[in-house]
């Protein structure tokens, strides 16, 4: 009795403390949608009011007694158990956060404030050099940052562990190397190959008809706008404001017509996760993604996996050309297909193709490696990107605004841990889909009639339900049988693109 | 030097009391404009650990010492500084605050949440009954609340200082007595004279349209869109999200012209208040309005002395009319002006002309003083209001939507103290207005070619700079050089309307 109602006073502590979240969750929404223009320095102030309290509430050391306090109580209701679920994930999260003193808490925060305010200005004026001290800083911090988690192997470990529970460098490293001895000669073998048309695709395709055809893709996938809505960004993203209250954010260039449609898509598949998770877990830690992996491999999932497949296409490519008929004109479904899947080595990762996207995404975890064993020094940065991508891709960019400084990451965050979640959410996404069809083989099929439901019931049930319950290791052990690997993705990669570049 | 630390702890703490306000300005617009139909639940609970936190704060006894201890300094500093001021309405606040238990406010907050479903459940069904056992309720814990601040006069006294505060129900039924001796015969020698045309005023005047010109009205007026922004709602109001950040929402009706122009006038008239004060003062609690009243009349002398006036109309009627030229073809700037200024005894307060609308207020006002004092039963309520309208009106709601159930104030907060403020607004929008004319007479001539800058400079100095620093009745002798009354108020009236309807 005195252990439930020490379990009732947890749940209103974490309570309290998610509440802040889905407030934090807000604030940044509205920040990217509809804030004025000068308010950016009011809206400051207020985050750093929040950030504080929930520091405070994230470290209170009341709740780490409540914790310690419960571990009979959780031994009794069996790891499985929605009580010993959140238990476990909240004393995760705790000994985290209460590892990290609000000083160097607060110390980040305001540099990364400062950071970000640096990289706007600097990044079109191509000044690299400016961000220096910056980055030297955040490197330290970074450091610090890896020193509050006791004994780890490599210092990108305790990094990684905050994006990636479970994950370690060493075994990214190894992942990453199969990938890339699988991905080189994929990519090779298509760069000798003519190129797709995809002249079409910038054709001019008015935004409200984009929006409403991708409104309607976003319903058909299972999105709920009960429960969410969709806002235009000029960086798409997803974020939870309460268990009813999954938004995303996509955008739109009338040039661009796969852009709305594959950040919409992308969004949604974030979205679906979040919306799908178990009731009883909200207000809870383990309302939320596994690990951002997960989360990733589940807007690439319908993004690539679905959004770029043949049958999806062979459903919507109609529905499409109905709406853009002069633009689509004489284009066929073979067509179209084959432009959306081009493959080309390019400088921006965030634009690149689905084989080439994880080669981008290795560059950067080597770098961030590399940077916290001291091999390479932040005044080499910018060389050793233009390195990379000359050696990987064989391409270099013309300044570092289509290099070093081509993302906000590393300028509002810190430099190291959250790059191999998009790789692993590739794998993943492959891993799954296949464990998918090993279970209801008629989900392509269902998905070249337009009906998405089949893919989302599997997902809902598999994957989405037990939110973060699992870690990754142990949610992809349960839902496919075995631990993470390349070979599903490798074999995916390779049959879509034989047959797209007839290799 | 120790004070002076002391100082800074207050304003730390005070900094983040304002930005849970900020917050909490946000969610209350987010629910407003934006939210997913299905997300109110867990919104609700959010709003919940919200408002936790900020009473925790609000009463923080840490909060309380720090106030106590600065009180030679305060001194020291001299009532009119930045300082003095700040310690003055913090402990004004904290002192209000903290006598109220939290008890008592959980209570409040969770009965208002179940009285605001109800209403939107009963009003449509014309249910009064429904809502007897919620208003008894309420009344009960209005009462507790008055009970909190010691040795009033009359219950309605604590009640009306938490929105009006220095004002007393004595002092307001005086006035409002005069007032009501003062409109009684101007509405009568009114109702005697025909009605101007105003079918002009309900042709179709599309959505967009509208709103562009509001927009340039708001522009006009000063509202800065870089430190805020305008939404549609269907009911306006404006909120601060920050310093920087003050928004507003209006409503269009297409076949009611001046509904969106009234509503934008009026919010923007309480956003240049909030864009006014200044600077030093944010995130203190003197960076809020004076009262509510005083914040009224910021609104209503926007709306009325200006958006309603001659000269507004000379400079902006042919403006609308290029906007609108086959639904106001044919119609001159003096049937438009009178058409806007139409005077009829109706049912519903928000909807209620300049002259009649006071009368709404009154009888609000006096219901509630009757409840509180025992004089009046919740169960005759309804019939009560009814009489009331019948008497002082001449009409009689068909049913309680039009009557008892028209608004949400009962039904969403206590049951007393929040209705003054409206008349009080009223009459010091006619002070404050004769004060700016005795300072720059040139004003209306200048509105009369668009140019509503001189207005706005006035309002600026000598009302909005100064926020919260001074009480109303400080504010009005500082500004006005006299006491709160009803004369430059029926003046005004009796000389408008006197023109207008030939009295």
């Amino acid at each position: 009795m005195e252990q439930n109602m020490a379990y009732q006073s947890l749940r209103e502590k974490l309570s309290d403390l998610q509440g802040l979240g889905k407030i934090d969750g807000l604030l940044y929404w509205d920040q990217a949608t509809y804030l004025p223009a000068h308010a950016g320095e009011s809206r400051g102030k207020v985050l750093a009011t929040l950030a504080k309290l929930i520091q405070q509430k994230a470290c209170d050391p009341e709740l780490g007694q409540l914790l310690e306090s419960l571990k009979g109580f959780e031994k009794n209701q069996g790891p499985d158990s929605e009580a010993a679920s959140v238990i476990r994930v909240a004393r995760r999260e705790y000994e985290r956060e209460s590892r990290v003193s609000p000083a160097l808490k607060a110390e980040m925060q305001s540099l990364f404030t400062e950071g970000y305010l640096l990289w706007t200005k600097s990044r079109p004026l191509e000044d690299f050099k400016a961000l220096i001290p910056y980055l030297e800083k955040n490197l330290e911090l970074t450091k610090r940052l890896a020193d509050c988690q006791p004994g780890y192997e490599h210092p990108m470990d305790p990094l990684i562990s905050r994006y990636d529970y479970g994950m370690s460098t060493q075994r990214i490293r190894k992942l990453f190397a199969e990938l890339r001895q699988a991905l080189v000669p994929l990519i090779q073998s298509i760069s000798k190959k003519p190129s797709p048309d995809t002249s079409f695709l910038t054709e001019f395709y008015p935004e409200e008809q984009q929006l409403l055809f991708c409104k309607q893709v976003a319903k058909d996938m299972g999105y709920d706008f009960n429960r969410g809505r969709i806002d235009k960004t000029p960086h798409p993203f997803m974020v939870s404001v309460g268990g009813d209250d999954i938004r995303i954010t996509t955008r739109v260039k009338e040039r661009m017509l796969f852009e709305c449609l594959s950040s919409t898509i992308h969004e949604v598949g974030h979205a679906l996760y979040e919306q799908g998770i178990a009731k009883k877990f909200e207000d809870t830690p383990v309302f939320h993604g596994a690990s951002a992996g997960v989360h990733e491999s589940q807007s690439r999932l319908w993004e690539n996996l679905v959004g770029r497949s043949l049958e999806f296409w062979q459903a919507y490519f109609p529905k499409l050309q109905s709406i853009f008929p002069e633009q689509l004109a004489g284009v066929s479904l073979e067509s179209f297909y084959k432009a959306i899947n081009k493959v080309e080595a390019s400088l921006i990762r965030t634009d690149a193709d689905e084989v080439t996207y994880n080669i981008h995404v290795m560059i950067r975890f080597e770098l961030e490696c590399q940077l916290l064993e001291g091999r390479l020094q932040v005044k080499d940065l910018a060389d050793a990107w233009n390195e990379s991508y000359q050696r990987d891709l064989g391409v270099t960019p013309k300044g570092p605004s289509q290099g070093v400084l081509q993302d906000v990451h590393w300028f509002g965050g810190p430099l190291g841990g959250s790059f191999q979640g998009y790789t692993v959410g590739n794998l993943l996404s492959a891993q799954f889909y296949a464990a998918a069809l090993r279970s209801d083989p008629s989900i392509p099929a269902h998905i070249a009639q337009g009906n998405l439901q089949p893919m989302l019931a599997w997902l809902r049930k598999e994957v989405h339900a037990s939110g973060a319950q699992y870690t990754a290791d142990e949610l992809v052990q349960k839902v496919c049988g075995g631990p993470l690997h390349i070979d599903s993705f490798v074999s995916y990669l390779t049959n879509k693109y034989q047959s797209i570049y007839q290799l």
